[in-house]
């Protein structure tokens, strides 16, 4: 499909502008060419807009003289570029092919449309919906319900009878699942205690390269719409995420664990098992929550604190060999007071 | 198989109860029907019981006149339960099944009644014994060796020559025998150490998805009987890891640290390389274990430092912004004071 | 091919001993038989050189005379050690193979002597140069280039049209080129933004085993020449890595952050994106890199500090109560004071 400046302007909802012109796709400010579109995302970047050759730049109101080439005006300049990539790069389409190694059982009922590559296995009683696009080697277990549009990279897996709602974007090496972390101590060893739940993922979901998430041990694991999970996080059994919360890479989260809607949370946040955290509250990287939040706002460290007060101990940490010798002295001085009759 | 409450109890040596019927599965005590069993796991959660439907549940004996349905009365519920959900819900045995896309070399010597899904491959050399059962697309390397029983997850990864007690369980996308990361600083770049040994799993242990184990350098990694690994850890080259200790997830093992029998080691906690852990060691989640630990115990934080003492510091931590204002309080008074005569 | 200790010695540019002998491989002191080559990396540990019945061990000048069998000496035992190892214990080289099951597009360009394994997928447009050797179930994607001497392990995903120099070690289960973590809130939801950049390696570098590597969102992601990522480390999109930087395994490093040349960075330490780190900066394992570091140096804790400083408040906080109540004692001293009249 090939795009004018106009016409996507006009698809994007924003003003037309002065002058058209052909595009051929999007690159950063340094990179672009005359047939490419970049953007700006905040005024305080304007001076970077001098040297691009950008055949037409997305930019906030403020910045509309500095484009040397053809601007486009938005309050929010990185969703509207986001929504013109999709748009000027859109994913290739499922066009119903079947790689001949793919191992599709007689048992699964897959979508005429869907395309699986090279090395896919799909086991009985799978079902893939239309427009469903699995890369090389992927692995759908027994039972697994995919969505319509759901997008599958090469290698992840999802097994133990997951169902992924709509348009779900797996990335590669994920494990969707997996038996989850369930033992009990008993005379002297572990006892194994069966995992019997599923895995319930809403639309609209990320599941980053190498992300586990364990099914439920009774009960499901629940990943609510429009979550965001990075690369290398680790769910547990029974967590339930509420919808459009974002984990960035290496969290882990503990079974049982109930995290709100919006929440976001830092890379390599950890979270204990068993609590719950309520809409809207944010953690910051590597910080530990140990116990429920109740109440929203952005939290830090370990131990979990409010941010600002978290901040304000963290700066007192670095004096803290200071304050221990000026402790000492104020003794040394007290303890000369005392002997003063 | 089908289950009656009395042929269970029997079957768990617990008292015979009353009432007898039918069981056909385990659920929560909020999910589960007249033919399911669930459980209580403590006393004080006893408040629970009385909504469930619940055909039977197992309690401790404080609760034996609070169940609606039929009891089965457990000091330790839990275990009981984990024993009863194994025997309700067994694992399908391995069949002999080959699948048509698995690529097995006829230098391998497969059980015939072990069961290969698709897209499995068996190099040269590996040993896999009476019913093991490999999930699709997993890869079996040369010389590799699987004990009696174990299943391994798809996509999951054992090579390096590594060997595999009896019964172990291996989740998705896990790697054993992976190179370690050995390479030494010359001559202003680094030189790669051949990585030439061996990953050696006791029987009954749990290894989880996307958990990497690195072969030894030289000699062996070795991972003892009825160890659990949950998703996502990484154990360096060397390592040892005691028997019946636990791993949560997330957590790191540099090379060469050893680890007692029967410790935890809580999510996210690093160890660093060449140091030793005695047996009965507890380490709380997101802890650094910097140095060698030879006393049973509990420990936790950054530095490390016995449970109770990081617990009254880092209480502490969240004052300390306040106490260095308290301290510079004091030192204005005792300014004062000096200047009195 | 059959080495001596004399021409193993001349190999390596080592004073030729006194004696010779065969040798068939290299083991630790404590394994090593009369046909094996062992080495003692510091005179430090000397003592462990009486039991070993090694034939030959490198050892430093110091230790010459207590080898009980043929000593060969070095000044850097441990490097001389890994280049002997590589010699007796060679890579086995690519000779052409392509398994039955491999799936290789026609579109694609393989070198005739890469070895493919059963399973491979290699998909069209990529490039696979000479000597690559790809283990089993290796997915490489559409227009992912791999040079000379490649070598990929067991279920490790190329993908996003990566782009890998000579050499380039891949642990299994590796995912190099998946989408980054582009999203942006807009109108109660987060918005994907289209990741449209690559992933280039340079020559020599080592990825482990889980690591996750994402590909650009406009611009590339850029690993250098000799650089060394243990396993399970996530690298973000647009990050920059400079030559012979080494990282320790479960390490995070989020988007478009920078670091320099010859860094190290511990295990499990979090970096955080759109930073810098200058060359020659090593940072501490678990802790977290919240701001750029323009200078040189040993980095350490949360919230970061040069190492010194960190280790000097890191032992103050461990006798935080204690100053807490002496902090106490002091007031309660001043609060009599000033009640004197």
């Amino acid at each position: 499909m090939s795009w004018t400046i106009r016409r996507l302007a006009a698809a994007l909802e924003l003003e037309a502008p002065a002058r058209d012109g052909k595009l051929r796709g999007v690159a950063s400010l340094e990179a672009a060419g005359p047939e490419e579109l970049s953007f700006v995302a905040r005024t305080a970047y304007g001076e970077r807009l001098a040297q691009t050759a950008a055949g037409c730049v997305i930019v906030p109101p403020e910045l509309r003289e500095r484009v040397p080439s053809v601007a486009l005006i938005a309050e929010r300049p990185h969703a509207a570029f986001a929504r013109a990539a999709a748009l000027l790069h859109p994913d290739a389409p499922a066009r119903g092919t079947r790689a001949e190694t793919a191992a599709i059982s007689p048992q699964a009922e897959v979508a005429t449309d869907a395309d699986l590559a090279s090395g896919c296995v799909v086991e009985a009683g799978a079902h893939i919906a239309s427009g469903v696009v699995l890369d090389p080697g992927v692995l759908i277990g027994e039972g697994v319900e995919l969505g319509p549009g759901c997008r599958v990279g090469a290698g992840a897996v999802i097994t133990g009878r997951s169902r992924l709602g709509a348009r779900v974007r797996v990335q590669p090496g994920a494990v969707v699942g997996g038996e989850g972390f369930g033992y009990v101590w008993d005379d002297g060893a572990w006892l194994r205690v069966p995992q019997l739940g599923r895995v319930w993922v809403g639309d609209d979901v990320q599941i980053g390269a190498g992300t586990t998430i364990d099914r439920g041990a009774l009960d499901d694991t629940v990943i609510g719409d429009g979550v965001l999970l990075d690369n290398q996080i680790q769910v547990g059994h029974n967590v339930r995420i509420g919808a459009h919360t974002a984990i960035a890479g290496c969290a882990g989260i503990a079974g049982s664990a109930v995290i709100g809607r919006r929440c976001t949370i830092g890379g390599a946040a950890g979270i204990v098992g068993h609590i719950e955290i309520v809409d809207d509250v944010h953690i910051t990287a590597m910080s530990l929550v140990s116990h429920s939040i109740l109440e929203a706002g952005t939290y830090a460290g370990v131990p979990l604190a409010p941010h600002g007060e978290w901040l304000r101990n963290a700066a007192r940490f670095r004096q803290l060999d200071a304050m221990a010798r000026r402790l000492g002295k104020l003794e040394r001085i007290a303890g000369g007071n005392k002997e003063q009759p």
